[in-house]
Formats: C-alpha cells, sequence, structure tokens
C-alpha cells in the first residue's frame, strides 16, 4: 500500500485517523427491536440480557433483527520489553511458541474458534524468537519487542503509527469477509504489566489499585510489578493527559493494534466483543482516542484480573460472562459469542403473540 | 408399561425408589482429568470455571474427556388449582397457548433448542384449557391442575407418584436417545407461587424472604402472593419435614415430574442442568429425596427471580451464567449448554505443553 493512495483514509500518515468519531447508531432500528422485544411470546424483560443484546446489536447494524453468524478473531501477538524485568511466570520465548501452537490448532483460542465457526488469524507484530512461516500468521514485525516501559517509552510514535495501522488493517480483512462481529484476541507475555501502566495511567490511578498476577505472578513478582509500574508511570507522568502518548509510553504493539481495530470496527460500523483485561485496556485507549467507540463495543466476560472491574467501570459497560478467565488470546469473547448469536436467534425466530394467538399479559389498569 | 413389570424399577408402586442414593462420581476420571487440565498450553487454571465443568463431568461421565455433544430437553408443563387466586399476570389458558407454540416452533425453547442442536419433548400434565394433539407432545395428563395450595393439597399421593414417574420415564427416553446431558424446562401458569411455596417450606424461611413477581405481578400482587404463601405453609406445617409430602402439598405436577426426573438422572448416571426458580426448587426437592442427587447437577444462571439465591444456596452451587434471566421453559439452561460443550471441546482438544514445544511456567523454588 503507497502512502500516496489517496483512498486510503490511513494513507496520509500520522494517526488523526484514529480521532475522527465513531458512526452513528442507528436509533429507528433499536426502537423496531424494543417493539418486536415486546411481542415476542414471552413476558416482558424474561430474557434479560439476551433482550438487551438484541437490541443494541440491532442499532449497531441498522436492522430490527440483527446477525452475527460470522465472527472474525484477530489474534495480535508480540514482545515486551519489559519482561526483562521479570514481570511474568513464563518465559519471554512462550510468545513465539504459543503464536505456533495457535496455528496448528492447539491453543484455547484455536479451539474456540473452531467450535465457534470464526475465522481466525494471527498477526506477528514482532517477537524475539523466531516465528516459523505459516499461511495463518501475518508477519507484520515491528521490532522484536517494544522497548522497556520502565526505562522510556516502549514504542516510539512510527511504531505507534504502524500498530494501530495494522488493527485498523485486520478490520478492514474482517469486513471484506463479511464478519458481523469482530473479536481482538492477544498473546505478549509481559503485555499484563504494559496493560495494567496503561489503564493506571489513562484512569488517574495508582498500579495498587490495578496490579494483578496475570499469568500467575508469585507474591514476590507481584510486588515487583506493581513498584515497577509505579515507576513508569512517574517517569511518564507528562505524557498521559494525552491517550496516543500514554499508549506509546505505556503500551506494546499488540495493546495498539487492539485499540486502532476497535476504533477502525467504531468508525467503520462494525460490532466489537471484547475481551478481558488486556483487551479492555486497549479499548480504553481506543474510546479516549475516538469519541463514541464505547458505543460498539460489548464487553465478554469479567476477568478474574483484578483491575479488570475498574476499566469496566470506566467503559460504563457490564460484561456477560463473569466465569473467572484470565487467558487472554480472545477466549472469553469466543466462548461468550454463543450468547450473541443465540440472543438474535431468539429475537429474530420466536413467535409473536399475535403469530402464536397466545394471551398476553393483562394490562395493568 | 404394567405394574407387573419386574424390570421396571418404578413398577413396584410408590414412591420408595425416589429414596435410593444418586450413582456414584468416578474420582479416578475427575483426577485424571484434572491432571489433564494442568498439562494443556495455558497458565493453570486461566480458563476459570470452563475447567471446573469439564472435570466435574468428567467425574459425571467416567471418563477423562467427557463430551456433551447430546442434549435432551423435557418440557413438562401443568395448570396450578392456585392460579384461581390471582398469583399470575397471565390468565390460565396461556399454559396450553404455550405448549402449542412451543411444539409449532414459535416458544424461546423452541428456538434456543434448534439451535444447540438439542432433542426436544413437551409432556403435558394436565391443562385446564385444551391442548390439540401434535407429535412433539406427549399427553400425560394427571388432571386439568392441581388443587388449589391455598386450600389443601396440591395433589395426592396417587398424583405425586405419577408426576415422579413422568419425570423417570423421561429420562428413561433421554437415554435411549444417547443424551450426555439432561435439561428440564417447564411451564404452568401460577408456577412460581407454588415453588416458591416448596422451597419456602423444605427451606423452612417465611414467604417474604423468597417471594418475587414471577412472570410480572405488580405489587397488589405480590401481596397477595405473599400471604397466600404464608397461609399455605401455616396450613400444612406439619407435612414439611418429609419432602415428598411437601412436594404433594405445595408443588405442581410439572415441578414434581421434574424432580423425579433430577432423581433418575441421579441414580441412573445422567448429568443434569438446572434451569432457573421453579427447576431449582424441584431439584431442592429431589436432593432432600434422594442422597447425593446434588452431585449430577450443575446450575445454568442465576434467576431474576430474587428467591432463587436462596435455593441456590441450599444446594450448594454456583450458577453458571447471571443474565437477569426469569422466562423458565428450560432457556437459561439452554442458554447455558453452548459453555459446557465448549469446556469440553477446550479440555478434549487443546495441545499439552509437550505436544505444542510450548516452554511450562517456571516452577517457583
Amino acid at each position: 500500500m503507497s502512502p500516496s493512495n489517496s483512498t486510503d483514509p490511513h494513507a496520509a500518515g500520522g494517526i488523526d485517523w484514529c480521532r475522527a468519531p465513531a458512526a452513528a447508531v442507528d436509533l429507528n432500528a433499536r426502537e423496531a427491536a424494543i417493539s418486536r422485544q415486546g411481542n415476542l411470546t414471552k413476558p416482558p424483560g424474561a430474557l434479560g440480557r439476551l433482550e438487551d443484546i438484541a437490541i443494541q446489536l440491532a442499532a449497531l447494524q441498522g436492522r430490527e433483527t440483527p446477525g452475527v453468524d460470522r465472527a472474525w478473531i484477530s489474534v495480535f501477538a508480540a514482545d515486551h520489553g519489559v519482561a526483562a524485568a521479570g514481570v511474568s511466570a513464563f518465559p519471554q520465548e512462550v510468545t513465539a511458541q504459543m503464536i505456533a501452537n495457535m496455528a496448528t490448532g492447539g491453543a484455547a483460542i484455536s479451539v474456540l474458534a473452531k467450535r465457534i465457526g470464526a475465522e481466525i488469524e494471527l498477526i506477528d507484530l514482532g517477537t524475539v524468537a523466531p516465528v516459523a512461516p505459516h499461511p495463518m500468521i501475518r508477519d507484520a514485525a515491528i521490532a522484536p519487542a517494544t522497548a522497556n516501559l520502565a526505562e522510556g517509552p516502549a514504542m516510539s510514535p512510527v511504531q505507534l503509527e504502524q500498530a494501530l495501522g495494522e488493527g485498523a488493517a485486520a478490520v478492514e480483512r474482517a469486513r471484506a469477509s463479511g464478519a458481523e462481529l469482530y473479536i481482538a484476541g492477544e498473546m505478549g507475555i509481559g503485555n499484563t504489566t504494559a496493560a495494567t501502566a496503561l489503564a493506571a495511567g489513562l484512569l488517574g490511578r495508582p498500579a495498587a489499585e490495578l496490579v494483578g498476577p496475570g499469568t500467575g505472578l508469585d507474591h514476590a513478582g507481584l510486588t515487583r510489578k506493581r513498584a515497577l509500574i509505579d515507576a513508569a508511570l512517574a517517569r511518564h507522568a507528562e505524557q498521559l493527559s494525552d491517550p496516543a502518548a500514554a499508549l506509546a509510553c505505556l503500551g506494546g504493539f499488540e495493546i495498539a493494534a487492539m485499540a486502532g481495530a476497535y476504533i477502525a470496527c467504531a468508525q467503520q460500523g462494525l460490532p466489537a466483543l471484547v475481551d478481558g483485561f488486556i483487551s479492555s485496556a486497549a479499548a480504553l485507549a481506543a474510546c479516549r482516542l475516538c469519541p463514541g467507540a464505547a458505543d460498539w463495543m460489548l464487553l465478554a466476560h469479567a476477568s478474574a484480573e483484578p483491575g479488570h472491574q475498574a476499566i469496566v467501570a470506566a467503559l460504563g459497560k457490564q460484561p456477560l460472562l463473569d466465569l473467572g478467565m484470565r487467558l487472554g488470546e480472545g477466549s472469553g469473547a469466543a466462548a461468550a459469542f454463543p450468547l450473541l448469536r443465540l440472543a438474535c436467534q431468539l429475537h429474530a425466530e420466536m413467535a409473536t403473540f399475535a403469530e402464536a394467538g397466545v394471551a398476553e399479559k393483562a394490562r395493568e389498569a
């Protein structure tokens, strides 16, 4: 893709595209869906949040009876300079190993994607250990890893632009395939540290209020992680009022790519089902950059990572599932996806009271 | 089926079969499943309750890698004498109308059963309005309705025996079809009143601690329902220490049939996914009758009906979903079913660390 291609909104360079507002939702479709729900053969509201999902998706897809038959999963993977500080229970080569495991079908997200019938792609944004070429893996390496956020900005402005653009490019592929719902997943040893630092920076909270064990850090590791994040927040304090700068200083390539993907979804009108802790930190950055982006998000699950609640509250949304999951990869979103599909099917396929000849609730006097 | 058929465990008459203990769970399979989970390519515990589900189902199905491809849904429907007291927002003919709606595919459970690939059958245990014959509907009418539990026992001992036996017979059909998971659903105008009375009676609680709006009762109706249940609890107080007598005095035909089904599942070793409020009251009665029955149950969702929490606590289980549903029909169980299927697929299909060549978490010193 040439920078001179004027039909590409990202081609002009920079990240100004991220600050354009989200697409408007369709309030007429929303009203039609609410009315339809009221006529289906059940007491009003008896399907609980399954009704809310159908109504929200109607507003996003602009039709009374929405559908999410086709989901697209992009798993963004990258390594983190901060891993050198001993903030993960796993060694750094696991990032590349897990990309290979995802490609050959052995990872949780591989099994889930296959079983929910979603398309899945893997985007390698830069790993320390080499990743063998594979048809499912898109080589989009920006650098072997980010720089250590404890010692300086995790990435340069150009690297940030590249990562955000990779997210937008993934959404282009999803839309071209006809996807009706977008899921971003991630893999990156050390990325709960980056996500926690980013969320704490965007929310103006100390590390202690957000930090957690990630993939299984012990007590000493957790203490180290907390101190490191607080030091990074202090080092980058002057940058944190600008969400793009916060993302460059504290994020990761995969986190920035997810933010870019969520922004592109919102601007182009594709509903996004946000996974867990890392994804929600990226979603928060997206919402700070792009006005109205939150309208296009559904939160899949409440992560077991303790800081997730603060991010969820800031997004103003309620997760669908609460199963104590803390894996990432998009796994919580993939697990929640069948509920979205069932919500749409109930909404579209249930009979109305009139169709079924069922008496309605007596109107209250 | 003749009462003289000595191969039928229920043929001897009476309900003594209900008091036989549940089948033992397979602790070796459970240990093997726990071990397998520890070797899959994810941090230990990172799939949260999806891991617990796979481990529980392994113990119940007696194999390291359980599966729930085939679910069976029995919807038990019946009318309630207590409906005459104005305890429901809907008129009583809706029970029969909804059976017909389920048979023709328009009800929530019809859509869900089709979409999750479950077999579904409808069992008519007695309705005030006539139900037209349909291949999906089993005519098992015991009486047009129970008697009014506010004025006397809801059913006679013979009727209780019939209803419990219909539940057991449904489980026989499920097993014969090769089902790996059993879901009971219900339909019966007035049945939150019966279920609330039964649960309050079994738990020794006043109505005020358990009563709720059911399908949408207004404030005056709720006050009437509470007073009616307290009066029924007082009237039947001497019967409530015996769970079978409590079921006969306060239950309904469909509630007793569900209790019989859960007991048969537990005795014959078929896992049951319990739906919401009415189902949980039936499950509580089953657990009081049949030692160990709770081992064979999973709770699908937390009902919006306020008394559900007390029943859930008494069952000692945690529901999987919390989506504010309060429809019945088995709808919450059907909505939760994809999570069970995904849990088994993750457990069976993910690669181990050794298979994938992924480094494990560093062992702590």
